[in-house]
Formats: C-alpha cells, structure tokens, sequence
C-alpha cells in the first residue's frame, strides 16, 4: 500500500497519524501510563511507561496492522492478507484479520515462541483460506516467500515495518502517551525495522517540537545505528540475540529516511542488560514484558542515556513470552 | 487501636471507609481496574480485576497500615510501631511508618519470602530504632512475641487484620472498584485473617445494597470456612499452601462478625488451582501476581463460582514473590 500523499518527502506525516487513530479508536486498548519511584530514582529523571505490553494481543503491533487491514478494498478483503514476522506482527494481522472478517496466511520462523505460534492459531481458528507458513530464519528469506505466496494466491502483502499505513498505525502509541502526560524532553523508543521509531518520531514531534527521540537496538543487531552512521541502509546477518522481535537484518526503505530525519541517535544495550530489566519490571512494576519490550526501559535503568532531570518516555512495546522462556530469564 | 463508634455491633462502619480513603489519597495509589476478554469469555460473566498488586509496596496491605499509623498520638510516633507478618503486613508497616516518621520492628517468619524481607529492611533503612525479627512459624506464637516486645518498648503494636482501622483501610479498594465501574453483583475477595474481606464487605454493602461477598481460602487453610460453619472462631493448624499471605489460624475477633454478617460464604481452592491462575494473569494479562493474590481469581477461572451473566469484582491482593519461585510456578 502507498501512502498517497508525501510529507516533506517522507512517507508518513502527522496526518497519517491523526488518521490512525481515528481508525483504531474502540478497537485498540488505550494502554495505561504507569510510573515507578524506584526507576526514577535510579535514573534521576521522569520515567512514564507507556504499556503496549497490556495492548490486544499483546504487543504495539495491533495498531499498525489494523490501520492497514481497516483500508483494504472489499476485493482484498475478500482475498485477505499476507504477512512475515517473527511473531507479533503475525498475531496482530491475524487478530486484526479476524476482526475485519478476512483470511490470513502468516510466514513464521520455525523458532517461534510456541506461545506466538499458539495465539496466532486460535485468531486464524476457523477462518477459511488462513494458514501458518513456517521457514528457518537463518536461512531462508521471509521476503521473498511472503512476496511469492502473495503473487500465488491473490493476498495483499502487509510488510511488519516498511508500510505506510503500518508506520502511522504504530505511531499512536506515542500519541497517546504525550496527549496523556504532556510535552516530554525525551522519548525512547526499541528498534527493530523501524515501523514503531518512525511513526513515534513524527506523532512525537508533531506534539512537541525540538523534542529528543532516541532508538535502542541489541548490541547483536545494531544494523540501524550502523546504518545511520553510514548515510545509508546497512544489511547485517540475522543477528543472534534473545530480544526476537529486533532480530531485522536492516531498516526499511520507508522507514530509514524519517529515522535518518527526526531520530537523534541509536543506543544499544546487551541481552545482560534486557535479563535484568525483565526482572525488574516483574519484581518492581509486577508486569511481563518480553525481551524485545525492555530495550527501551533498558538503556535508561543501565544508566546508557542519562535522563537527570527529564520528563522522559518509555515505550514498552510488548509482553509476549512463552512463560518456560521468560521463567528462565528470572532465575540466575 | 479500638473504634470510638460502634456500628450495629460490628467493629466498623461505612463511615470508616470514607475516613480512611480521605487519609490515603494522593498517599496510596488509586490502582488500576483491568479486564480480560479470555477471562470473561471462560467465565461468561464482567470480570473487574482491582490490582492491588500495582499498590505501594506491592499489595493492599499499605492502605491499612497507613490508614492506622497516621492516626497516631505524637507519643505513640516517638516510640514507634511493632507488627507481625507472614510478609506484606510487615512491608506495609515499614512503608507507611517510613512515610510518617516513625521506628518500626517487624516480627517476621524466618521463612518469609527473600523479596518481603529485603523490601521491609530497605523500608526501614536509616530509620533508628527500627529492626526485623525473625520467628519460626510452625513452632512460635508471632502475636506473643508482638505482644511482649510491645510492652518492653513501648510501641504501638499493629495487628495485621484485627484491628478497626486497619480493616477500614482495607476497604478502601473495594470501595474504589466500585466506585469506577459502577454496581456489582458480586464480590470475591481473599482470606487470610479477613481484614480485607471485612473492609471490603463494609464498603461494597454501603454501596450496593444487596450485593454478594464471597471469600475464598486456601483449601488447606479454610479456617474461616469452618468457623462459619459452626458459627464461633476455629483455630487450625499454621496451613501449608503456597498462598503464604493466608497461612492464618484463625479469624479476627473484629473480623469474624463482619463476615457473618455481611460475606454470603467462602469457598477454597486448591495449591494446583493457584499456580493455573498465576500462569494465566502472567500469560494473558502481563501481571505477576502472588499465589494469595491469585485466590479469589482462581475460584472464578476455574469454576468454583458460577457468575454467568454477573459483573464480578475480583480484589487482586498483591505481587510480591520471589522471582526464583514465582519462576518455578510459571513453569511444568
């Protein structure tokens, strides 16, 4: 799907947004904000949360995929969707599939977390024409399938990031937050392909001019924050880290240019550093949040970004664990 | 601490609610009320969770604490508080005794879980005067040792449940919930000693004439069930459950008659029925919930209380776990 209008050259601008959230309003959980004297104390700044871990399905991913899903014609309805992801973006089209009443087929990695593989299933249960399609992720590209089977059968592919409508979709999640607790001085945000970064960047810029948006990345799978200091999109190997949902080998075409243009920097953080924060939001916040949802909180908590003094937002993007895994982490 | 009033017989009235929410606002949090399509769906009633599990401290405990501990004499500040507590009393004393100024001892089990004693011993940091006492539950009688220590300090000893205002501070969650989602059926609540379902019960009956409160126990430890079968407090044995905030003897002398006033009957469930609940507000709703705070919960999860086509409250109690453990429920 391409966006129709162009906004300074990028492919989403704050219209896009407003639009979004027009769509997704009474479908998508207006998720709460929740603070933490102990993180703001071990910081030195405001912390406020915001909890797409506590979104439908779990993760901030509902919201792109319903924008996009919401504007298919009836004939693409009538075909359904097609989409790759290494999980969430997988629940989300099949959850917002379901509730548009159209079919989906999902390319999933065979290593999925069960839990995804499971809750992707039971959107898709007894919806005629939806299937999982399963590849190896360290050898097979999921583009290329997802791109061939869409050809194949007539469906619309919806790429997990490198979408227009995807991209504004993720961006209410940041909306929300500054409408909620006004102008912040920072915004941090995980990185994966960049859907989540770009729509937060323009949704957070548009509200507050001058403000900082900061991505993280794993250490493992830095390929944004190599790319920024390159000028141009650098491809990396599948990298091998626990945060799934950031395990992209490079940003978008569409993504990369509003992330070049309204992101100030990429930091990364070690999977170490992801353990201790999962434990800390279930010791401290008593929330689940799944590796690839602390890499924001995480280079905040482990001191990477200093916040002395700054109202700072924290995007937590999902909860999504199979609960053998996550058990793991919280234990040495 | 005894009421000044007598209400109908019983140790509080409605009017002591309002008194206590008066004294905890803007000091306790006004915790979230969450839903759960799954859980209604399972259940086929309007399940309304209250997440005392996101209180200060990490359960409800903190509101009857501070509700009693701010009513005080200078005197009694000076010399400081003393409680006893399988753990989030104990917490919630050396919370709220920090917050007002005070020294506080804890007498607590030396089998406590390693989070509540690290929590209370950092809420007592620096405050002189203030220490932990450890007693073997299975073999020592915690409200003797409370009671003498008392005496030769002269500190005000807090009950953790028989005591008129920290059952009005109890009550102020039951009193939220309802008043944010308006009129209930019904009411579940956990029992341990029965200072939350006592409060509970006080403030939900002022607000809904008619509705019904029902407690659940641990099957191992339904004493509280027993008693209203015979109609007089019964004393058992120190029960072995995983829910150690209900491994209670017996009911209250203040709390008993409001529960056979006001709470239609209780109901147990089993140690497997817990951890089936904790892996569902873990899975499902992104929570940690403690196993006693899983109990009025699982009663509905799994079936002991019918609620078809009822709006429920349902008091989740608390978080606090050792992640080590709560790691172990999580998984087979």
């Amino acid at each position: 799907m391409a966006s129709a209008a162009s906004h300074d050259g990028l492919a989403i601008g704050p219209g896009d947004i407003e639009r979004a959230a027009a769509r997704l309003e009474g479908v998508a959980h207006r998720t709460p904000v929740r603070t933490s004297r102990t993180a703001d104390e071990r910081c030195g700044g405001a912390l406020y949360f915001k909890c797409e871990n506590l979104q439908r399905m779990g993760a901030f991913k509902f919201r792109g995929a319903y924008n996009a899903l919401a504007q298919f014609s009836p004939a693409q309805r009538r075909a359904g969707v097609i989409a790759y992801s290494s999980g969430n973006h997988a629940q989300a089209i099949a959850l917002a599939a379901r509730l548009l009443d159209m079919p989906s087929v999902l390319v999933m990695p065979v290593d999925s977390p069960r839990s995804k593989l499971a809750a992707t299933r039971g959107y898709q249960a007894g919806r005629r024409g939806s299937e999982i399609v399963l590849y190896d992720r360290f050898r097979e590209d999921r583009e290329a399938i997802g791109a061939r089977l869409a050809a194949e059968r007539g469906m619309t592919l919806v790429p997990p990031y490198d979408d227009a409508q995807v991209m504004a979709g993720q961006g209410t999640a940041a909306a929300e937050l500054i409408d909620e607790v006004g102008p912040l001085d920072l915004l941090v945000v995980c990185v994966g392909g960049g859907g989540l970064i770009a729509g937060s960047a323009v949704a957070a810029h548009a509200r507050v001019p001058g403000i900082e948006v900061v991505g993280v990345e794993p250490e493992a799978g830095n390929d944004t924050q190599l790319s920024l200091a390159r000028g141009e999109i650098v491809h990396i190997e599948t990298p091998h880290t626990i945060a799934d949902g950031a395990q992209t080998q490079h940003s978008g075409r569409l993504t990369f240019p509003v992330i070049q243009r309204l992101v100030a920097r990429i930091e990364t953080v070690s999977d170490e550093q992801l353990v201790r924060t999962m434990r800390f939001f279930a010791e401290r916040m008593k929330m689940v949040v799944e590796p690839t949802g602390c890499l924001a909180a995480a280079a905040l908590l482990e001191g990477t970004i200093d916040v002395h003094g700054r109202r700072v937002g924290v995007i937590v993007s999902g909860g999504n664990v199979d609960l053998a895994r996550y058990a793991g982490f919280l234990v040495d």
